[in-house]
């Protein structure tokens, strides 16, 4: 049995326990088919399996590599690739249920021409990115089946929403993206409502599923929240350098974690800064050369990218090491 | 011959002109062992033995993996792990000359008792890193040498200086920094005095030896600079989506760039905002999904990491693919 202390590091670590706790409150919350988890936090075919495990057997992707990544192991049953493409000859040669976004006739067209056969219209709920204006909606769906496709409904993601600190907030803008939802929805038909995430997944009552990812292995920028799922993900890494002034440096730099929330955290010091392959933090403390310590990322979904392995541990025990094997596209 | 258009998006390019040009001129101020280029900037061998053509056979690293594959790509001749380790058996046991920074007892005696012969004493000059206090540096290397390592000198790293907009300020602080270096350097011995990189390549004068690494590939920190380097590097996208409001979305996200140095540039639009798959910016102008834009990191290290491939442009057609082979840890 290999102990953290053998790893190499910065080596990306997730908690057994805090991600059984979240697999499982989510399942409560939502189950079976009412969560759509999103692989694009994870991006790794073990943590679907577990997913699965729990009764949830359709999956979002945001990439093309990760939808041929899900089919190739398994988990092909219903897969939403929750984004738009202008060439979807992978995902048509797929033997395996596979749904697109579209919100344009030529992300329709491009689906027609690749060889799907189901789409969703992805509307815009108030997020400046994909998605058409919900007054379209109806014509792009009436579009979709003249090229022969399958519209199994609507798409709307209120990501401008899910880290608004204050719930009742973030519960009104809920409402407010999910009306521009409903109304398009009833232009387009067909039985999907797909949206929300770990931020909203108790807020939203109008979706027919949820689009959660972050919720199992989640991060400081979602912990801010108060929900009920546990920072099970850290890199863990080697104090490599302790200051005569009292700061020390550790392997953990820029290159292991996304930064686009900000710093790390570590528990009981202050982070200083990051460099490619660095970390600088303050107090130092009783720290010497060659302690582990654990940083926490500030969002989750570009520090996974950049691992090829996520070690699972129990303590200082390395229980299971998944492959990190959805990354690229 | 592949076509640009024909690459899976995003993909990473670099323009063969500009790589070229960066190259010459580089090799030009800094001929021979005088530049130690740091291959940390674009995680290539392929790219790495185009430096070695250019007659630099001596390489910097920021990683244990960096070593280990430009060792195995015949690129072992002198290769400098400007870093700490406190767990050197990985790099003890490769057949080539390897030299590692240490900048504390424990870590001198990691290199000892990893196999390892030749050290940099590794000095402060400044940056709140690694390195040394210089009052401690002869202290240090009379302990290698106690160990039985060859000391080859000193090494440190003016990297708060790197990116200072003004020349004259930026000349200042490499001056004071390097005056720190100079007198660790006389308590050490040793004919290596390693230090300087992209921004600093031509204002330092105490250097034996310069490891700039970003001048191959650049981005848009360093161009600020007004450095004899173009911007080579881009990563390729696809025009996802455009919307009725004048903005549009194109398939590079925070997954495909280093955020750490704030959003990438579009050449004549404005950068809203990057999610982890998309750029959403305006004006979209007369773009139309499926088309291809190209977009400037900011960071040129974080960027590469994320990517298995760098291909090789000249105008639309893809002249070479390099694997980006150096990855992880």
């Amino acid at each position: 049995m290999t102990n953290i202390h053998d790893l190499t590091t910065p080596a990306l670590i997730v908690d057994a326990d805090a991600l059984t706790h979240n697999l499982a409150t989510m399942s409560k919350a939502l189950p079976g088919a009412r969560l759509r988890p999103h692989v694009k936090a994870h991006k790794c075919t073990a943590l679907a399996r577990r997913q699965a495990a729990h009764g949830h057997r359709t999956f979002t992707c945001a990439t093309v590599r990760e939808v041929e990544g899900l089919v190739a192991a398994g988990l092909g049953d219903d897969v939403l690739l929750a984004n738009e493409v202008l060439d979807a000859r992978r995902l048509g040669a797929l033997d395996a249920r596979v749904t697109v976004a579209v919100d344009s006739e030529a992300t329709i067209d491009a689906a027609a021409a690749g060889g799907m056969r189901e789409v969703l219209i992805d509307v815009n709920v108030g997020l400046p990115r994909c998605g058409c204006n919900p007054d379209d909606a109806g014509r792009l769906a009436e579009h979709a089946r003249r090229r022969g496709l399958r519209v199994r409904g609507v798409m709307g993601y209120e990501g401008h929403g899910m880290l608004l600190p204050e719930r009742t907030t973030r519960a009104q803008l809920v409402a407010d993206a999910m009306e521009r939802l409903r109304a398009a929805h009833a232009a387009v038909g067909g039985d999907v409502v797909s949206a929300g995430g770990t931020g909203t997944y108790d807020l939203n009552q109008v979706a027919t599923e949820i689009q959660a990812g972050s919720y199992a292995l989640m991060d400081t920028a979602y912990a801010k929240l108060a929900l009920p799922f546990r920072e099970a993900l850290s890199v863990l890494g080697t104090v490599i350098s302790v200051s005569r002034e009292g700061y020390a440096v550790a392997d953990v730099g820029l290159k292991a974690l996304g930064m686009d929330h900000g710093h790390s955290a570590i528990d009981g010091v202050q982070v200083w800064f990051h460099s490619d392959e660095h970390v600088t933090f303050a107090p130092a403390g009783s720290l010497r050369p060659g302690d582990r310590i654990r940083v926490r990322p500030a969002h989750v979904d570009p520090t996974v990218a950049y691992h090829e392995r996520l070690q699972v541990v129990d303590g200082e025990r390395v229980v299971e090491s998944w492959a990190v094997d959805l990354r690229g596209w």
